[in-house]
């Protein structure tokens, strides 16, 4: 709890004794570069004051061990998790997150304003400090359809919240560089507040153009050269290491006693098994030390760097006057975590959460708009080839492919022994009835479907299936649980994972919906997809930002010109 | 001038051409720390982009010369430089500053609000950008008598000026650090902009208390250590190379490649001749390389870092977006400054300014209350040991001593042969007809007296003399031109410089205004003083925040114990 400044400020003198008094461990000093025999002495929220003769009510022996500030996660959609803040803080706050810096554009996409206000209020009273950067791209363009659509005005509107630090990355590139106007307007909406960006590939004169509409940092670097043309350009990076894209190897090179001072570290999208057993910010530290990157100056890039890029000037490192976030380490090479302090109070060990949650704040009521009796899978069949969407294992981006679809009946039809799986995306938020159909490769389900409403940005409903009958159950399932993820063969329930927080997170604890989530992988390996995370895969397929052929629910979409395109049309496939 | 955005997203895509492109040059990138053969782009204020492919309206070649930054100066007082706003660009324009944080508290102690307007409109349309910190200690103390006393919500009404950038140095650490409720309402006012500091000596606990009540810079290190301590505890520290106060060398020790990014430069106060001759911020990076710093590393301490430390992100290093603020630089280990664009445009080169200066600006009508009919110079004698300030050379402390004063018809006398002279202030803003009376040694003065109207910080009248005659002379020629310096031998005036700005500032160029005050210390040496310039040992024989014995228009102040005290009732002259 804060205690009135003039007791804090009586603690840090020496004249009356600290709430606790960590002793005997070693600081470890991110502003410095140094290792440190010093006390800290933490009174309410705060550190009081480091150094020697400190007294207080509570003494903690720390025996030589390490006090390090404790992490922040430059950017992450918290949604990624598929569980609640709560439960997204019980998974990463053990680790020694304290702070996120989140973008919620995940949740509203679906629920607009309603959304980001659920993550801030269903983040308060924990031990994570979840900031926010308002999302500025809902929905990611109109070439599809989404639950809400939020302009300059409406994201001005959370400018007045303590934890709102700034606009979220600014993902419409294109738009930035070619000075569109709303996008002009959203920047400006936060003008003198941080602006992050989202530029993946974007080089030379077009990274300047970029630059000079307003972003200020970028955490889509894929090469070393990436990263070191934005830094020279005035830019942060951010390294990032997701489920879905792990750029972290990639990039230490980029790395230099000269360059570190703009770089951080962010996990952007995290399922649950990924935070649960390799960790997330702790998991990249240690990466970085293992590459040979030394324990302090890996860890300035999770602490002090990104505290100073958004301004967080209460937090970032171990000093007096700021929030007394701390991790304990029995061993600075390794990141072994005794304790994490939040705030002031012990609120993990060993790996162990210690706080009460907060109540439950309930979730916006589901965005479930769909008449299944009018749903219709047919795909007319038409002459010529077709495009399909080939996806890539363990990416996000797609390729067009061009094919002589399998047509029975007069109607295009899955044929799993061609690798041709048919992909649907039915519109969930506003009762439109639009449904995009298409064909996929390279997700091998041999027989059965999946469903759900995780669906980057407008987080309708996409499925896969390799019949009808498999995906009309899929779909159906998804609907009747209001948000979620389920796997099928043919009318049978093989797994699900409800989703009943804006059809993106469970309402479970994380061990729970990681069990589900398990469950529903073991079940699409029996259907005979080789991936990893079909589900993953899937999800992605939706986000027409991202290279190269996607679908939404008003049909393909051609990202490399930005257009809705038929299936029909393609390109005569090439020979052999 | 400023041109439309979307006609500078234009020209950084490479879609229209540039006003200017600089060729053929090389970047001195202080965000990666790397020199890198690339163009910029400037269109209207701003750098459009930085890399190839750029055309523009006017090429510059620049043959192989290197592109900077311009330089930042992080705390100067530009009242010291003795000269108007527009005088000191002249001044260090030309040497590559092209932004200063300035406090200007010294004009704030004469003419309160009123003064830090005038200072900001006269800065207004320079080449050089004048940032205003809010002087948050005016006056000094109430131990003297100030022409204005500016509380937190006199300091407020700066706020939404946007060359405001936060609190100046917090001098009154006592107060800071003891909870003293004026100063922490300060303080609040600017919370979430910049609070600089000033904790000379502060250490320990107090240290951490001084951060913790707000203040995160100091530019009052004199030692690695201290510098080391606050840069452990969360401050920036800012190198000071003061025409009176010269820190710079003692500091290097403390820059290292992990405390460099903490740390910024500054000149706080430097006089015409230093400026005009030694140079300001340029000097100290020279300096710096000199002592063996990496040239691109000692421009990040006066570009990168003020940028980040003071948010502005608009400058501080040569990046699309940002002000076309830079150096070209012929040589960069001797930073041989060839050209300087400020906003865009050249503005000085090859040590010349090139600019027509801004019509002048009014200044504050003089603050001159003084009735030289009532002053009297009369110390009446009485018995025992007398308080004596003892000046020290090149140094604003002063010793406490204690003597026997000379007696003639029963007044004190100033005895030049003991190196005792008569010091005195006198009120002049308020007309209360304050005198403070006391002796002094060590300006060494064997006749005649000086008088002006710099004293630190009240800027009363200050005078020291050998006679009564030559201090009366000297105090009604001060009175008479509403403000300057004097020097006096009998009744005879033998030098004297007009400070009409505030009794503070010249409305000279600065050229003659270094030739008034050289014409002084000409005279003050044949007046017999060895010092260098005891008119600024004077100027700070008034500033009753700095140890031990100092004097203001209410008498003499024990600054140990921060009490008005009497000459008389010294402790006993230690034998011999």
């Amino acid at each position: 709890m804060d205690k009135p400044h003039a007791e804090l400020l009586a603690v840090a003198r020496g004249d009356r004794p600290a709430d606790i008094l960590l002793r005997g461990g070693r600081v470890v000093d991110v502003f410095s570069g140094t290792i440190n025999h010093e006390d800290v002495a933490i009174h309410g929220t705060r550190i009081a004051g480091v150094g020697h003769g400190y007294d207080a009510d509570h003494i903690v022996d720390l025996d030589g061990a390490y006090i390090a500030p404790g992490l922040i996660d430059a950017h992450v959609h918290v949604e990624s998790s598929m569980v609640t803040p709560p439960e997204f803080a019980r998974a990463v706050v053990p680790r020694g997150t304290t702070t996120v810096v989140s973008d919620p554009h995940e949740i509203a996409n679906v629920h607009g304003l309603t959304g980001i206000h659920y993550m801030l209020d269903a983040s308060d009273g924990l031990p994570l400090t979840i900031f926010v950067m308002a999302s500025s791209c809902v929905p990611a363009t109109h070439m599809g359809t989404a639950g809400a659509d939020l302009d300059a005005a409406a994201l001005q509107t959370l400018l007045g919240h303590p934890r709102v630090r700034g606009l979220a990355e600014v993902m419409n590139f294109p738009g930035a560089i070619g000075g569109d106007e709303a996008v002009r307007a959203k920047i400006d909406a936060f003008s003198g507040r941080i602006i992050d960006g989202h530029a993946p590939g974007v080089t030379g004169r077009q990274l300047n153009a970029y630059v000079v509409a307003g972003p200020t940092s970028d955490h889509e670097c894929v090469s070393p050269e990436e990263a070191l043309e934005r830094i020279r350009r005035g830019m942060w990076v951010f390294f990032r290491e997701a489920t879905n894209a792990q750029n972290l190897n990639a990039l230490i090179p980029a790395l230099s006693n000269d360059t570190r001072r703009r770089i951080c570290l962010c996990t952007d999208d995290r399922q649950p098994s990924d935070l649960l057993r390799a960790g997330g910010i702790d998991a990249m530290v240690r990466r970085l030390i293992e590459a040979g990157t030394q324990p302090i100056h890996a860890l300035q890039l999770a602490t002090l760097n990104p505290a100073e890029y958004f301004r967080l000037t209460d937090r970032g490192g171990v000093a007096p006057g700021r929030r007394a976030d701390l991790m304990i380490l029995d061993d600075l090479e390794t990141l072994q975590i005794r304790e994490v302090y939040a705030g002031g109070a012990c609120v993990a060990r060993d790996g162990l959460p210690l706080w009460t949650p907060p109540p439950t704040v309930s979730p916006p009521p589901p965005s479930m708009s769909v008449d299944l009796k009018e749903l219709s899978l047919v795909i007319p069949a038409r002459e010529g080839p077709a495009r399909v969407i080939r996806t890539i294992p363990d990416q996000i981006r797609t390729e067009a492919e061009s094919t002589m679809p399998t047509i029975r009946d007069g109607s295009v039809v899955a044929d799993p022994g061609r690798d041709l799986l048919k992909i649907v995306v039915v519109e969930r938020h506003r009762g439109t009835g639009n449904v995009g159909h298409g064909l996929v490769s390279g997700v091998g389900l041999e027989r059965g479907a999946i469903a759900g409403t995780v669906a980057h940005d407008h987080h309708n409903i996409i499925a896969i299936g390799a019949d009808d009958v498999s995906l009309k159950a899929a779909i159906a399932r998804v609907v009747e649980l209001k948000g979620g993820l389920v796997a099928t063969d043919g009318k049978d329930i093989l797994a699900e994972m409800p989703l009943p927080v804006g059809g993106l997170m469970s309402s479970e604890p994380i061990e729970s919906a990681e069990a589900q989530l398990t469950a529903l992988l073991q079940a699409t390996a029996r259907l005979g997809s080789p991936l990893h995370d079909p589900f993953m895969t899937m999800a992605f397929t939706g986000l027409e930002v991202i290279p190269a052929l996607k679908i939404t629910d008003r049909g393909l979409v051609n990202v490399d010109d930005f257009t809705l395109v038929e299936m029909w049309g393609a390109e005569e496939p090439a020979a052999g």
